[in-house]
């Protein structure tokens, strides 16, 4: 047991690491002083250096080889120590720090060049960061396709081919149901001025209703809504529009999803390799159905609007089946993180397009403008204003996470795929959501699926909760029922 | 060159990684979610361990006997990192990662032992924290004096011996003050309500009259006011007594004295063994000229005042006159940090004598508090009536800083040596005061103090300084001079 117990407490001291590299970003997108920006870039690659040196340290071949696991559990903390250190030993020690480093900085860079619409002056950087991730991308890969090396460090075991024949099922019938809903009469909008303390204390209210433990995390404001730590430090951020109460609530809804899959994951797994999501796509999955599936269903809906009313007054629409319907407006708008469900997964496609090719060489950043503002024109019909609109809408790209998109879509068919199986298992659900009770639901999820954090592959992980095998048509299914009923198509 | 160039590579990741640390503590004391405590205590081991490892790495005696020093900036980082690899050798990993771990544990139990008033639950934790640094400072001392080992770690140079000796030399003319301003009619206490934002506001006003850079530093609210971070991420925190407007505000401008210090050092100096404050006792010199011989004095007291009418309307205490004498009043409190500076210098002679007893072995921890309320009681005439107005009091001993106390005293008495060494140079000084511009004294400072970071020993930098020897004697001069006037002896 000896080589066992040496690498699990190796490791864990690994992961306490991890963590703090966690809480850097996380002070580095809420509180750091904006002066501090280079210095951070510093202490971060120090950092990642650190990490980069445990994870290839050679230690970890030699206990590998001679440990044993017992149970299923130490099985797969075998297992994903494995696969992070052959990953790891392929990437150069100073190329891990140099891309801790650029980053580090260029995601200053970028909340700057967002701000300023800016994108000239934000191209070199980004160049910097594409190159490097290449770089990467064509370490790990040794011959192969460098994207799907990305890839995999996000959705462990699946391919950008499977991903592009994925997209392209999923395609034909989101384009003909987007064309079906444009056509109908359109949903209300949710119009009006709601002040930021109370969006902010209705947010921490919904946010404890999905189950978010304050004691163990808590809700920051940053340019950019995200889920960072596990275990006991779970922290979420979340940005105020007083004009749309809305993006407030749901993008809370969607971090308290990841929060709480991190939080809910079996105390025993915290501080080892199981004790995190065990891919972006199965993080997305519970995120996504907690926001969608659960909190803009009519059901719950009709609750969120008597909550509206108490604490905001009349609103400008009239009625729960009115607000349902506002809050599932479907609209060409150029902001993924506010897209609807409908438009949500083109907004993927298109960055998956183009982001596999600037991976693979087939397009330069210099280029990627007009890529971008083209196809956005062909799948959306709108003429993309100002960068913030457009390319620097979102702080993926400019940290280096090529690859990490089409998890997003991933994560929508999974939760459609659990959806299904958790509705069969809970009749009364919509009784349930239209009372403001989600705990069955989540109930479910924490039993099913997180818990078991890193225990089984990625895919293994749904099927393992729903029963069946993974596909998109639980999620287009619903979506084109659910789409359908609000507008009458 | 090579050595030189090697080991001031490896030492600048090990100084951002040390910034990371200091980065943790601040997190725990500011925004940690409380459930968070144990694991953080896993994650600064880890951490620890990192740092102690870096800063015995046997390359490091290497790169020492073959560098070769060209600039005074150069010899001084040598003997730096020499001092610290000798100190860091004596102690073992194990050791020093399980201070680490413990004493992060025991601060947030600290935390909650002094709101609840619960002092026996904490003295298990207590225990384990002395335990450790009585084995640390018995690894250093190497059979020498173990508490004289931890003094050198925050006070380069100097032995308990000295400051007992220093300490002996200054107590009779402080208790005789203290008897004669007991004895003297006694200043006007400032009451009445003072709203946080409004304090906040205030406070932040005068952090910047006192040069405090916002762009590389925030304010934000802690249990314990403490400053943290070098270089461009210098943060400060502050508390809050509705009542007590003026211990927010000067316990503030004391915390920028000691985040002044940090970003006024040469920028050139970030990330290396020069980038910090030389010593704990320089350090508190910086802040306590901030606070008491600029902040206090009677002419800054006319400009404050006027600013506090303007913020709070009209005090209770009538003219800027009356105002300082309230600001300095003096009287015997419990609180160290609200102790006026008659009676500061005496707070610190109880815990030196007691913390070295029990470093030394010479008193147990379960006679501590009896020692602590029977000392409290001959010094300062009042009973101690509950543990947050004893020994529960100050976070230093629940971290491990036994050995810290100290510096506060010595910095008094620095600070007593700069402040009648810039008077010297700037006559106009009370003019300038009187209208709100600290800005000439801060100027001498930086440049005579604290750009120059750790290039020299500390008793060298005040010597260096002031162009004299170290003397207890202006501190005193001072003293009297101030109190003799306000009290009118």
């Amino acid at each position: 047991m000896r080589a066992l117990d040496d690498l699990l407490a190796f490791q864990r001291e690994t992961e306490a690491l991890a963590q703090v590299m966690g809480r850097l970003g996380w002070d580095q997108e809420t509180v750091m002083p904006r002066g501090a920006a280079v210095q951070r870039g510093d202490e971060m690659a120090a950092l990642e250096g650190v990490l980069h040196a445990r994870r290839t340290d050679p230690r970890i071949g030699d206990w590998l080889a001679g440990a044993q696991a017992t149970t299923q559990a130490e099985a797969a903390q075998l297992r994903l120590i494995a696969r992070s250190f052959e990953r790891a030993r392929k990437i150069p020690a100073r190329l891990a720090a140099e891309i801790a480093r650029v980053t580090s900085v260029a995601q200053g860079q970028w909340a700057q060049a967002r701000r300023a619409e800016d994108l000239t002056g934000f191209l070199p950087v980004l160049g910097q960061v594409v190159a490097l991730r290449r770089e990467e991308g064509a370490a790990l890969a040794e011959g192969g396709d460098a994207y799907d090396a990305l890839l995999d460090g996000y959705e462990p075991g699946i391919t950008g081919a499977e991903i592009g024949a994925l997209f392209d099922r999923m395609r034909p019938r989101l384009v003909a149901l987007r064309a079906a809903v444009m056509a109908a009469d359109p949903a209300p909008e949710l119009t009006g001025h709601f002040p930021k303390i109370t969006q902010l204390a209705l947010t921490e209210e919904i946010a404890r209703a999905f189950g978010y433990d304050l004691t163990r995390g808590r809700i920051d404001e940053a340019v950019h809504p995200f889920s960072s730590g596990s275990f006991n430090d779970v922290r979420i951020t979340t940005r105020v529009d007083e004009g749309d109460p809305l993006g407030c609530l749901y993008s809370t809804v969607h971090e308290v999803g990841h929060a709480g899959y991190e939080q809910n994951i079996d105390q025993s797994y915290g501080l080892t390799a199981l004790g995190q999501g065990v891919s972006m796509g199965v993080h997305e999955s519970q995120s996504r159905i907690y926001e969608n599936q659960l909190g803009r269903s009519p059901a719950f809906c009709q609750w969120l609007y008597a909550r509206m009313v108490d604490r905001f007054g009349p609103l400008s629409v009239d009625g729960p089946e009115a607000f349902a319907r506002a809050v599932n407006r479907v609209a060409s708008g150029f902001i993924r993180t506010e897209a609807d469900e409908v438009h949500y997964n083109l907004h993927i496609m298109l960055r998956f397009d183009l982001e596999r090719d600037l991976m693979r060489g087939d397009l330069v950043l210099d280029d990627l403008e007009a890529a971008w503002n083209d196809r956005f024109l062909s799948d959306f019909g709108v003429t993309v204003d100002r960068p913030s609109h457009g390319m620097l809408q979102d702080v993926h790209w400019p940290v280096g996470l090529f690859g990490y998109f089409p998890t997003y879509t991933l994560g929508n068919v999974y939760a459609g795929c659990l959806h299904a199986a958790l509705r069969a298992d809970l009749p009364s659900l919509d009784d349930d959501l239209a009372r403001g009770d989600v705990s069955g639901a989540l109930c479910w999820l924490k039993t099913r699926v997180q818990t078991h954090g890193g225990l089984r592959l990625p895919r293994e992980t749904i099927e393992h909760a729903t029963g069946g095998p993974v596909s998109e048509a639980p999620l287009l299914d619903y979506l084109e029922a659910k789409f359908g009923a609000l507008y009458g198509l």
